[in-house]
């Protein structure tokens, strides 16, 4: 198997655009119902009278639609081998429904493993902004990525 | 409104433990046919041949199961007002088909706003472990929760 994209086409500096997502109501409350069923990710009215201004999506499903952007953007045609964790994530505004999102990712870093050859560690950060240019996300983690010459 | 569980209720120590989950393969394929569609979140035997040794759930997935476990065991009885994001979250160990997850949030520090009066601010660590005992997810973060009075 061959891919697109391995460690050394993400050197630190290179961005990564990110297809762009328009949020639905529906898609807000699936998610929620099932892993963050509280009134305001649930309900419009509960949402306009909290303090998020109306239905707000759970900062788990935003992270969740970043990972699908960031999937359909490059990662399914990359040799990404997972991440370990994530080191910091601000869920900066509300993600309501009807928002455009965009967003990119950043090689803020980019090292081979001294323990498995091969293996690639990227230091990434990922920001997702709505279409009033207002970050709604970021966060940062490390991506492991195989080598070209590994895979 | 009442709630059963205000700022006051969670010091410095607490322990709140979370109901158990039983994680399927439906599951986890309908999370990562929506959100990360990569081959060892989808597949068997893609997550047998890779690092992960079985079909393994999204790490987002496994912290949206952790939310939802949290909802179920506290969360909704609660003054919760959201949280700002998360400070640290590492995927210790795969969650595969079949895994039992158990687990517990614990107050690592708890302070009341200076400039919003009424608002508690809970550091919270939340550990799941699997059926074997071995931690799979931790994740740290901060809880905004309304203090008995202002609530």
């Amino acid at each position: 198997m061959t891919y697109r994209y391995y460690y050394e086409d993400c050197p630190p500096g290179a961005e990564m655009e990110l297809a762009p997502h328009t949020v639905t109501a529906e898609e807000i409350i699936d998610f929620a119902s099932q892993f963050d069923p509280v009134p305001f990710h649930l309900d419009e009215e509960a949402g306009k009278a909290s303090f998020l201004g109306g239905l707000a999506a759970s900062g788990w499903h935003v992270c969740s639609l970043a990972m699908r952007m960031i999937c359909d953007s490059y990662l399914l045609e990359s040799a990404s081998l997972g991440s370990p964790g994530i080191k910091e994530c601000k869920w900066l505004a509300p993600v309501l429904a009807g928002d455009t999102l965009r967003g990119k990712v950043i090689v803020e870093g980019a090292r081979t493993s001294a323990s498995r050859p091969g293996l690639g560690l990227l230091e990434l950060r990922c920001e997702l902004y709505n279409q009033n240019d207002r970050q709604v996300l970021m966060f940062r983690n490390t991506g492991m990525m195989a080598t070209r010459g590994a895979a």
